[in-house]
């Protein structure tokens, strides 16, 4: 069995928005019990996490990090067409990810309990983002 | 064709555990022949990765540039009510990856020579740790 | 429905290789119209990244980055065997991706606009570098 679909999210800056509500109902829709459900980002200056789900602080921190890591507006770049959070937000995605696979197990997204899944917003401004959501296994 | 199953990895401190006779023989028992392995680790303070398998230098040297490149206890961080490696923990994690697939080929798991799969603990105690194993293909 | 095939490529030192047409090709081939296309790299000093595809000055400035980010020859390495951007090489891996999957949607490699697929290579050598590819879904 094979499910496919797009889900689009719309971000207000740069952070992470907890999308885990949203696969959930998708995987359950599907119909699929047993399998994986394949997420696929089709941006290049946002990306997917898993993450701690509880603590906001976490998110903070993740975020405060990645600022310092990747400094945006830094005079190495050559790309800063659209900003000093430009060149940043690539390379931000590249240490991160893009595509990931959840497993659906007994029915349900087998996620750890502590685990969320996040669509992380590189840019500084609001943007439109698709996840390219594909489902496959058994009913 | 699908099988999952769960595996439970005991660790004993920060560092990699190769996993890769443990998956390998997952692969074997499940009779499937060509497809993939999708390996999920259902934490946010420990990881997946494909790494040289041959020279442990490699892998205490991954653990040194880490070590350096996420500082524990860093006083930027909010979050650290489990301790100095709490938070390190979880953005090590973030830098990796929770979720990947190996593929299934003429009845072997497909890794290159010196690929071995390794699970990162990132925190300095000991911890019980949860993949949850997917393999979809043909017998 | 199942397809596997082998990719093999020759780099020519260190850089981002766009390998988008190759996998795009390799899609159509299969005759799968719906379903994941999941890209395994056999080696632990290259790895799979999805970057810009457009302007070349962000493959330029992510290679600036990473080379900053890495040392190449850094006195903490113990693993230096084969020069100094050998345990560098490994390192740039582990903080990508070496195994990936992207979606195939209404008969295509379903990537984003701006989207494209890239082989990293780390080393500052030529290489032969093989991608494992398994495609599944329906036709």
């Amino acid at each position: 069995m094979l499910h496919q679909q797009k889900l689009r999210f719309s971000t207000t800056g740069r952070g992470t928005y907890n999308i885990t509500r949203q696969i959930t109902e998708t995987i359950e829709k599907s119909g699929i019990k047993s399998g994986i459900c394949q997420l696929f980002l089709q941006h290049t200056s946002a990306s997917l996490i898993l993450c701690e789900n509880a603590d906001k602080t976490v998110q903070e921190d993740l975020e405060t990090y990645m600022t310092k890591l990747v400094k945006d507006g830094d005079s190495m770049y050559k790309h800063n067409d659209e900003g000093p959070d430009d060149m940043a937000a690539h390379i931000r995605t590249v240490l991160t990810q893009s595509s990931m696979s959840i497993p659906i197990y007994k029915g349900r997204c087998d996620l750890g309990r502590w685990q969320g899944i996040f669509l992380w917003e590189h840019r500084t401004n609001c943007h439109k983002r698709n996840i390219s959501v594909t489902i496959i296994g058994e009913a």
